[in-house]
């Protein structure tokens, strides 16, 4: 017999086998119910933001619904600073910045006569309360420029391996939401794209986030420096120019995403006005949308502010919510906790998770 | 009892699962063996190049090797036109151009009147030659502009489901080498995450080329023009402005790799002058690399071409090959079919594939 299913012993063998994997199947899907039961989201409390992000996805992911959204179109997008971590008191990349100045001071003497530097090596507080657009240009182009992007991002890990929130006291590393992470994950385990879409530095932000939160660099957008092209030693690199490419906030969001995705997300998550382009080209699209704004009200756990404050002022935004359908998460009242169980906090930590 | 593995009765449906799932590991695996002595890129003959690609592959995959590469470092990136598809007698993109200014003329008499619209208008190929840089600016600011992103989507794929290529005749979207769509789909499925880094317009080519390699909108590199961000009848829009931003050749391919992908890739195939510092910067990296040049030798099936032609001029990369250890792929002796099985040849089609 010279059938297509092989020998006699074979086809026993392959018969022995699918009855095997059968009764697997069935084992199996006892075990895939009870961890289907399990709480996806266990650092979010039973509310109506938790139940909207359960609803959303199982709208889009369950074959039988009109809702349906094929994998392929299932793109995320999330703000990092007040979103994804921490970002009062100031941005973590302004403390970085502050930090290099202080440990470059040595290199220039000239640096103690100079404003802006001359407050920052000081600590000059009042001074640097004062600092113009220009005197901030001044210190990034300072600190961001003047060696090829494998060298920033090597001093940018070497930074981020001991610094630590000046409150808090946990290492900066540490201070991402541990419910922003399992939403991350969750997506992810749904057949979403996720995408960092920040104001902060894309080559600052690769060096550290990509291992912070299950991104590949492809999947982090962010503010950018030109860069010059150079052979050095005969070998190819890049060298960062002190000059700004792009600003990605406000409008600078949707208009990054759609040069870098080329997809409109259908899920976006932020926490200031400048997410609100972001979050109004998402929920835009036609189709099921989800824009969420996280709401730092939690001065116990985190930080409160909104409409007050230089650092991720929430003010527009907030009042476009209600118009465009936005949903606002508590960070009080929606999270049971803040962060993960870090391994480096220090003794005097404020912080509660 | 209440020991950790459930009753009896599940633990023999769970003994008998598992002797199946051995037996058909066994009977898979000698499935598998047969799978892999299948050739994976067929349209290749057996020559130095395909055992190239199959040897780096090996190298960077197989787990016990000195040249291992994790699969979140496999980046492979690819130039579009002369490396995917057909470049000659002019670019894709170009042919588009022309075609949609003349359907766009009737709605602007004035263009009968004016240079360069008129020598396209009227075919003065005469004329065309001449035309300057700014002219070609002008041509592509009057079709690539003034409308949102989602409505030149549309009449880029209006186009692509009808245009044909001028001599063979052939729909653009069958110019696509075979050989290099088995190269992306052996790629991907050995871990590679494929980029196509062009000089075409990025718009254009994600309106199409995605279905045609397999790869997402967010793996499409290209040059890239300037877009504002607006509010239409209420419903956020990206509008297409008649103003380069970037130029994503030479240069500016690593450039942009750098912004987009955020890794050195450790494979590079191009075509072209245009290319060679995607190469470069691809081989410069540490641990295995491989960096290829497909040589346009073919004037039976395809073109021939390399250091004197104004479309994919082939002069300073094919100096740079051996210095820098660029391989070159001779289409004539390395492929034995060129197009995929085409269902939409006309009868008076020159090639053979």
């Amino acid at each position: 017999m010279k059938a297509g299913f092989g020998t006699a012993n074979q086809r026993t063998l392959l018969a022995t086998a699918l009855l095997g994997l059968l009764l697997l199947a069935y084992w199996l899907d006892g075990s895939r119910s009870n961890a289907e039961a399990a709480d996806p989201l266990p650092s979010w409390n039973d509310g109506s933001a938790k139940r909207a992000i359960l609803a959303f996805v199982n709208a889009v992911t369950a074959d039988s619904a009109a809702t349906y959204i094929a994998p392929a179109e299932r793109v995320a997008v999330f703000d990092n600073d007040g979103t994804l971590w921490t970002e009062h008191p100031f941005y973590t990349q302004l403390h970085f910045v502050v930090d290099r100045v202080r440990s470059l001071a040595a290199e220039h003497p000239e640096w103690r006569q100079r404003e802006p530097f001359r407050a920052v090596i000081e600590g000059d507080h009042a001074a640097l309360a004062r600092m113009s657009e220009h005197d901030v240009a001044a210190l990034m182009a300072a600190t961001h420029s003047g060696m090829t992007t494998d060298e920033f991002g090597a001093v940018v890990r070497g930074w981020f391996a001991s610094a630590r929130h000046p409150r808090n006291g946990r290492l900066y590393r540490d201070c991402v939401y541990r419910p922003m992470l399992e939403l991350l994950g969750y997506l992810r385990a749904n057949g979403f794209r996720t995408y960092v879409v920040s104001g902060g530095g894309v080559d600052f932000m690769r060096a550290v986030v990509g291992e912070l939160y299950g991104v590949t660099p492809s999947q982090v957008i962010g503010s950018s420096g030109k860069n010059d092209y150079r052979l050095r030693g005969g070998r190819a690199v890049l060298v960062k120019l002190p000059e700004i490419s792009s600003l990605d906030d406000g409008e600078g969001k949707p208009l990054n995403i759609h040069l870098h995705i080329g997809q409109r997300p259908i899920l976006a998550f932020g926490n200031s006005d400048g997410d609100l382009e972001m979050l109004q080209y998402t929920v835009d699209g036609s189709g099921p949308r989800l824009a969420m704004l996280l709401h730092h009200d939690d001065a116990r756990r985190e930080y409160a502010y909104d409409r007050n404050t230089h650092v991720g002022k929430l003010d527009r935004a907030l009042d476009a919510a209600r118009e465009s359908g936005f949903r606002i998460v508590s960070m009080k009242d929606d999270w049971n906790a803040i962060f993960p169980a870090a391994v480096s906090k220090t003794a005097n930590s404020h912080e509660q998770p």
